[in-house]
């Protein structure tokens, strides 16, 4: 019924035939956002990626179920200050209005830039039962361990009975050794550096916490998309998509739990979007190179030398495959501004040539989707 | 520093002068939707009205944290049949997937109608370990029992022990007696027709449950507000709002979850919107007596001559006060058009006026905000 495709799976990094579980269904995990601060221009580019790759696969004929999660809880910066409370602090906001002032933000971006709403939107903090429970199987099975009220995953035990610790990031443990921060929080409680906190104890001051059999704390931030993932797709689900910075450790640590806890990998493909760069390097900024998003369509910024439109923006995105880095620079854009003008006047063209209806419906379907290739 | 206003409080019957519970602060919790369907025109009006109350706060100096929730569990219809596993089953979707899709919806409908989002916008599935500690709470206080494995709030010895049952709705325990549906579901569990689950046993069959102390279940739906609000607001706040369909026995309940729980009346006020009629009656599927928003919109309804927009739909909702009924005919909403059309008219001549910036700046706030008369 639907039409056969090839996906790239950055797990076993070959092209494959997309075979999902079930037949006509696709199950789709995307890593969302954190939100304590404004959606990064380079996070809304795998967003719209993964808009296409959704409504591409609806056009072909499945029923997709894809989940997208809200960070708003436990993901940690490097010195191992929660990224809420650090927006919290800044905007002088209790940390769920700092979520839900910048989870409005994000919606509001995402339609701007005409993405469709996923399925399904969980919460960390929505699913802190769920996630309790997942520490509780993952020390049960052995792979995990109780400090001061902290649970670690034990990276070693679970490298070396199942030997799919690094796989997916191409990593190995001694690598991750070398790696290792030495100032990453609460870093002398871990048995081996690379192992990671599943379930965090807080802090007197820290406000966002629950009670669990360990302690009065917080999930690690890695926890929730295995948790989510699991209860909303089943243990084995088709796609799981993010950025490129994520694979690891985001991704690997995920991987690891969910073999950890259910004993199978999670998703039987996995798609990461590359960087968006700007004047052909990463954005960043501590050097000033970086824009928002608002100031690329007000033109509020000294790198354009004008606004374009969300759907300009959009279209310049996915002139580049989402495997690839895409280059952000005035000239691009401006050729896309065109390119985008010529698509839509071939789109009114179609709408009124004389052709059959079946025909024009199916021109107009493809081009309403900004068909990607693959 | 803020301007003197007097509010009427349902649970006291009269004006008062409001005192917040903080200088220059204001807690402020209104009871959200049940998002298994597309969300009434007659919730609009609720939400709207809330909404200048909120902008009107903000305008005369507070600062507020406006709490709203989303109920994505435990609300069940007069037969027990829980909403959101209704609205799985019609739409062929999983509970969560209802949610999202009635979530998306009501967000969308809020936006068209000009509201500001709440400062938190907490779902009941996002807090079932606060409900859950919260049950245990009022079982320790003996205000409940356990009856096959549910929690059911015990009424009539709340009501003897501290006199407060039935004070905000004016029922007595005897009228709930006689009013009480031998139909609910469980009732035969319950030691009295008044009392209420606070926790239920799930069966088998239903999706949308958690583990507890007394079974795998789900809260009841009373439970989720006084578990938020007391969460995002502290056990007292300032004002609670809703529609007048919930004063009993929703807000009845939430007021004796909470005194059961942490011994206090949890709001100061109690503010309660009147009803949306139309054509003088109230509004009823059954009779064909009913028009969505997106009807009244389009014009595609029996009902009116043409479509209005969304904000003249909003100026005649304002043109009530919220505590009356507001009632909605094809002549009134065209009056509205008129009305609004002038106001608009006015709002432009304020803006090329010359007067002093200050002068332009406050009369732009107070016709920004449709000020409403209290």
């Amino acid at each position: 019924m639907t039409r056969q495709i090839s996906i790239y799976n950055s797990l076993t990094r070959q092209k494959e035939i997309f075979k999902p579980l079930t037949d006509g269904h696709v199950g789709m995990y995307v890593c969302g956002p954190t939100v304590y601060s404004d959606v990064h221009l380079g996070n809304c580019r795998t967003f719209v990626s993964f808009d296409v790759i959704y409504r591409y696969l609806l056009y072909i004929g499945y029923q997709v179920r894809y989940v997208r999660n809200i960070t708003d809880v436990g993901h940690l910066l490097d010195d191992g200050e929660d990224r809420m409370l650090k927006g919290a602090k800044t905007n002088n906001l209790e940390p769920m209005e700092v979520a839900q002032k910048y989870t409005v933000g994000f919606h509001d971006m995402m339609r701007i830039f005409n993405t469709l709403p996923p399925s399904i939107e969980p919460r960390a903090t929505g699913h802190i039962i769920e996630q309790i429970e997942m520490v509780q199987v993952i020390l049960d099975n052995g792979y995990a361990y109780i400090k001061n009220g902290s649970v670690y995953f034990d990276t070693l035990k679970f490298a070396e009975a199942t030997g799919e610790y690094g796989k997916l990031s191409g990593r190995i443990i001694d690598d991750l050794i070398a790696e290792s921060r030495d100032n990453l929080k609460n870093q002398d409680e871990k048995n081996h550096p690379s192992d990671f906190a599943i379930w965090m104890k807080a802090t007197e001051e820290h406000i966002m916490k629950w009670n669990s059999p360990w302690s009065v704390g917080f999930p690690g931030w890695h926890l929730e998309c295995s948790a989510m993932s699991t209860k909303y797709l089943g243990k084995k689900f088709d796609i799981h998509g993010g950025g490129n910075d994520l694979k690891f450790p985001h991704h690997e640590n995920e991987i690891a739990q969910n073999i950890g806890s259910c004993g199978c990998h999670p998703a039987s493909y996995w798609l990461h979007t590359n960087m968006l760069l700007m004047n052909g390097k990463k954005m960043s900024k501590s050097d000033g190179n970086t824009i928002s998003p608002v100031e690329l369509f007000t033109g509020d910024s000294t790198h354009v030398t004008k606004g374009y439109s969300p759907m300009v923006v959009r279209f310049f995105m996915l002139q580049s495959h989402y495997r690839s880095p895409n280059d952000l620079t005035d000239e691009a854009l401006s050729a896309a501004e065109k390119g985008y003008k010529r698509l839509m006047e071939a789109f009114k063209i179609v709408k009124v040539y004389p052709c059959p209806v079946k025909q024009k419906v199916l021109w107009t379907k493809k081009l309403s989707i900004f068909l990607m290739e693959h």
